[in-house]
């Protein structure tokens, strides 16, 4: 089968690799319908030293069931499904209360011996507590709402969430980029009544607010928070959704929400310490946050998705078949595209 | 009148100070009847640089009121009452949802002109806002447990608040001190289940046991975290009230809490910058906490004290009157004693 694998930096080939199949009895092979390139893709390709052994890419997939491991109960070959973008059991004590990123027999794909989803075919860990049946056909046009509950829409709600937004929350989502707006959408989902939308790239910004943003603030760092102190009578928003990840971005997070407010992080940090020190304990900030148990959403916002009630698919700009994967991860890198979509 | 001030490390001094009086009609003057030496004190008394001017002292007590602004309603001369640690108008927005520490109109004793509580006698400002009448009388053995809703019982209270502690909650409280030791009263009240304490002082933690801690851990540093995981399955605690505020017991937090928790702190930070990158991200922990708005919770945590369910004031091992401040404050900071009381 013909897959992708980045080799270090702005490297990304599609290659010939064995087919993927079952090798524990908790795995399934799924051919995979749809995938995509993930923001957090684009960190090992701006930044991967170069190497020899390729690593498999691609974390968010749907497709057909092709092979089942004898374990593997309520799916059938040629079911249509998502996956999360970490596999788990979804038994364990942690999946029972939410978190199945740290499920006691989860893991990633690309690594350890499994492959990636921006391929034809994937074998997929614990297919049982991973793989959600979908209730469409192979061509419906939900394909690409529906597989962003794998990942990006899971990753903004799980922002949200942690932030506590609910009816009446005012909230500042930094970053135009497809978490971004996946928050914004999670957020205008829960019932946030102000949303403020930082970001600089008008095209995004202006799904943004197709999204739910009630402002945009276009303006970078300092500027930024004082935009939003601005719009807020000075106090800021109750809270902020960090949707980017770097320090620049965090201290405007501080500088834009309110006292007693919590800032929500779904951006991998791009640093390891952040100033966490005595303004932060004087002002009750909480900071919260972090990679989403995707699988835990699912029931939530699928129905959402199905009845047409969001919309989430909108942040795919681009399309590419497998061989085009390369070049939609240049697109995305340089900003040109906001999200690809893949059909192997 | 006689007041405590520090001039400088080490250097608390008992001198002559004019008497207060009201200056704004918001004012009150309290005579003081117990003070306290905070373990915030310490900070500066371990690194306050030299300084010709004196710096007042002091910001827990309770007292009589003496004199009133003429604004000022719901008191009257003679009255006992507990101010909190701040002042606030307890009217503002910020107050109204419970964060009397960003009041709008609110500020710090020893600070801008208004003296410290660890003096015979002391102007409040915001007075209808931030004193509180108590309903026993003056030589009432009451009095120690009342002034820790002052701030240490305050404190530790809010850090379990921020924790979400309740009913079957998991916590590790790190830190003997008085705050931890209320930290351990607070989360027991609040439902906690498992409360393991960490701390070396015998007397200290024996106190914390009675206070409701089930587990004691004397370990410092990894030793500690790797106990406390022992004492769990491996797993953390679902809660850690970080009541210190080092970067080693920060780290030993980050150890102790199991995934998706959350760290709470009250101790004030003696840091910058934490360890807030990728581990925190992926394994979703909350850090939170923060100075508490003691004044939100006089109302729920007096009747408990009132009625006898409580005794916070068991953490005040050594009175002293106001000539014996120097010699409470050099044997606080040598852990000679675990907190002390001052009647003037």
């Amino acid at each position: 089968m013909r897959a992708t694998l980045m080799y270090g930096a702005a490297d990304v080939r599609v290659q010939d690799l064995p087919d993927p199949a079952v090798q524990e009895p908790t795995d399934a092979v799924v051919s995979v319908l749809r995938a995509v390139v993930c923001g957090s893709d684009l960190w090992p390709y701006g930044s991967m030293p170069p190497a020899e052994q390729g690593r498999p890419m691609g974390h968010e997939f749907l497709g057909i069931v092709e092979d089942l491991g004898s374990e593997v109960s309520g799916l059938k070959a040629g079911d249509l499904v998502v996956a999360s973008f970490l596999w788990q059991d979804n038994t364990c004590n942690f999946c029972r209360k939410g978190l199945q990123t740290s499920c006691r027999h989860g893991g990633r794909y690309g690594f350890g011996g499994v492959g990636g989803g921006q391929a034809e075919a994937i074998r997929v860990p614990q297919a049982q507590g991973t793989l959600v049946k979908l209730p469409v056909a192979e061509d419906a046009a939900l394909l690409p709402s529906l597989l962003t509950v794998s990942d990006v829409l899971a990753t903004g709600h799980h922002c949200a969430v942690k932030a506590g937004i609910g009816p009446g929350t005012s909230v500042t989502v930094i970053g135009d980029g497809a978490v971004g707006l996946s928050a914004v959408l999670a957020a205008r989902r829960l019932g946030a009544e102000q949303i403020v939308l930082i970001g600089s790239h008008k095209a995004r910004t202006d799904l943004g607010q197709e999204f739910g943003a009630t402002e945009v603030v276009s303006e970078r760092g300092t500027g930024a928070a004082e935009r939003v102190r601005e719009l807020t009578g000075g106090d800021g928003t109750g809270t902020v959704l960090d949707c980017v990840g770097t320090t620049e971005v965090l201290q405007t997070a501080f500088g834009a929400v309110g006292d007693g407010g919590v800032i929500s992080r779904a951006g991998v940090p791009q640093y390891s310490e952040g100033p966490i020190g005595m303004d932060m304990l004087m002002r009750n900030i909480t900071l919260t946050g972090g990679v989403t148990p995707a699988r835990a959403y699912m029931d939530e916002l699928l129905p959402d998705i199905l009845d047409g009630t969001i919309e989430p698919g909108r942040v795919f700009d681009r399309t590419v078949d497998l061989e085009e994967v390369p070049d939609g991860y240049r697109a995305m890198a340089s900003r040109e595209s906001l999200k690809v979509l893949i059909r192997p």
